[in-house]
């Protein structure tokens, strides 16, 4: 089997190497040689080994019918959609490592995939080498999967662990990870909560079957995550980390976003640091499942690329089980009817019982230096924006953050 | 497609269970509705929903033709081997939570189920509902699998955890184990290590490629840790876990073994609590990735059986190569050439100093009441034995354990 690497930069540069390093257990996995036949990039890459593999010409690959799988690891949603679109049209799978055209046009490229009986896979897009789509789709597929919640971003983990381990404020964190790599240098999609969106919304659609848009996931990022927040959360015995959470609701809708939230220290999620990720699922024969490991990263990443080229060598029947099913605009329960309780910080006017009167958690209130914390007890969103609102006349709002703690 | 289970017991009336209970998503992820036609089972269940589908009749299943995939949970090598080997000649493919089978008789029943074209499929043998094994073979197939690691027995972690977290002894937390269902009346192929071996060994199998006999598995179970181990190690820093490992050598040999081993409270796998299992495999691409959950129970085993029905019916080409190689008797190096550090405990004769001496690693010393402990520095299990022989005139060897931690 003949393959080709769209886009010759980290992810697909790893894949190159990958094929040529593991060619035999590649082979074994997929029952013949898989060879690396073209790069496109619009780049020279003279002094790379794999130089002369290199092409500007996408459709030397289009037309080639050697070629029966090509990896996009171009990125973004401009000519990665339109080469997908074209490669799938003449009859060719494509793996991709582009969460960003996964969670944008997932149902279509699917959808056109099954029409030109190819594939078109995606396991790279989300958590790196962790096996997690796989898994969804294939291995806890005798559950009806209740919950989806995990650590989706490295560069926003590996932040807030500077924060909490060593007292670093976020931006000498951020620009800590810049230097080490971990941290591009516009990390506003990871900052901002946009990569995890796109995460949580592809793992979504994978696990509930319908096709959650990422624009439908309210996204809180780190950006306003302070110091004091951080310590505020050590004295509860709790640390903060950004999770993407789905859960299946008792009126069979999803509760989905993408927000800061207190996990306790000993919670599995708490325990993950540094560019990790990890991921929890509950079925409802399985109990938790939890998935562990780098979620980013050249080799990582490229190495699930490859399974999944192996994984179109080895193509199953009964492909358009991998649909996503659009079309049902309720699914999704709006931000403001979502439940949770927050861990709230005010400075207070005066008297501080008015602040937590009939809204604070029995027992969560902590008095210090005037800043009044406390948990609120469970409500929606919009609920709480009212609650806050009315407390304005009675003190100022420091910090508000979903609370997942016990 | 229609199923039959064999063995009405804990996993199969789970199987059954989930069937009736998720039959709408597992048709989805089928492609097709799966029906269970017959429970195979020599007592009687007139009470059961499911008694109409009881049968004492193995060759009704056998030889109806509309049955194309069996689940084996009867358990042991005796008639679930003679089943299987039967169903399989009869162009049935077979799904079981049998480890016991798939450990000793696995080679055998790949070949078969080739040789007759149908699948012989054991995801729930190991790690209950984690989805280890698909992983192993479809996730993770980019990589070079380097080492496999974990703990495979929630019985004997469940008996651990109690020493360490609440200073039960073995023999209480053993009976607390058995009241609660966690342990069986006769414990010993848990607390004995050979159920974490018989995982190993399939696990090996799969990463490896190789078929690795449990036989040739060096097993110690958890019988000799006392709580003076386990105040020992707390002392350090670290926990005892019982730990299945299989790592490769330089010379592409195979170091595999079950042991209880001292690991870093700060370890992934030394987080691992109570019933649960982990299982963190490393690859030359991947880095380390963990899977933790549930090890055992009714529904998280029974699901994965269910996963491994849906996966027949969606049956892939290629299926050869879930084949292990047999035939490489120098693949499993001997026990006595393995190398490992231990945590040795000594009672001194005198002058702990010869005890010591150019055999325990800087700074690892602790003397209190007579009792010297120290961690050796790396040496082989033969040259251990000759050591601890040759330290028997300086004090008498109250304890060993593998050391494993930083």
């Amino acid at each position: 089997m003949k393959t080709a690497v769209m886009g010759f930069g980290t992810v697909g540069s790893g894949v190159a190497e990958i094929l040529l390093k593991n060619s035999r257990s590649v082979a074994d996995r997929a029952g013949e040689p898989v060879e690396l036949k073209y790069i496109l990039d619009v780049r020279d890459f003279p002094a790379s080994p794999f130089s002369s593999l290199l092409t500007k010409d996408f459709s030397v690959i289009e037309q080639d019918p050697e070629i029966s799988v090509v990896c996009e690891t171009i990125g973004g949603v401009g000519v990665a959609y339109d080469f997908t679109v074209r490669l799938l049209k003449a009859g060719k799978s494509v793996v991709t490592s582009n969460k960003e055209l996964v969670a944008t046009k997932g149902p279509e490229l699917m959808a056109l995939a099954v029409e030109n009986k190819v594939s078109y896979r995606y396991e790279a897009s989300v958590g790196g080498g962790i096996p997690i789509i796989r898994s969804l789709y294939d291995s806890l597929a005798g559950n009806e999967i209740t919950s989806v919640r995990g650590i989706l971003n490295g560069t926003t983990n590996y932040i807030l662990t500077k924060m909490i381990n060593d007292g670093l404020s976020f931006e000498t964190a951020l620009s800590q990870a810049q230097k080490l790599g971990y941290a591009e240098r516009d990390p506003s999609a990871d900052v901002g909560g946009a990569d995890a969106c796109r995460k949580i919304s592809i793992l979504s659609s994978i696990a509930f079957g319908k096709y959650v848009d990422p624009a439908s996931v309210n996204t809180v990022g780190i950006t306003d995550i302070t110091l004091d927040d951080v310590r505020e959360c050590e004295a509860r015995g709790a640390v903060i980390k950004l999770l993407g959470s789905a859960r299946l609701t008792e009126d069979g809708r999803l509760a989905v976003r993408v927000a800061p939230a207190v996990v306790d220290e000993n919670d599995p999620l708490g325990n993950v640091e540094g560019v990790y990720n990890a991921i929890t699922v509950t079925g409802n024969a399985l109990g938790d499942v939890m998935f562990y490991g780098q979620g980013a990263g050249k080799l990582p990443t490229a190495s699930a690329v490859v399974a999944d080229i192996i994984e179109c060598v080895k193509k199953t029947k009964n492909e358009k089980l991998r649909l996503w099913s659009t079309g049902d605009a309720d699914f999704v329960l709006p931000y403001l009817s979502q439940t949770a309780r927050l861990l709230l910080r005010f400075e207070a006017n005066g008297d501080f019982q008015n602040l937590i009167e009939g809204y604070a958690e029995e027992g969560s209130v902590i008095v210090k230096n005037g800043v009044v914390s406390f948990v609120t007890v469970e409500k929606t969103f919009g609920d709480h924006a009212a609650e806050i609102k009315r407390l304005s006349s009675f003190g100022k709002l420091i910090s508000r953050i979903d609370y997942e703690a016990k």
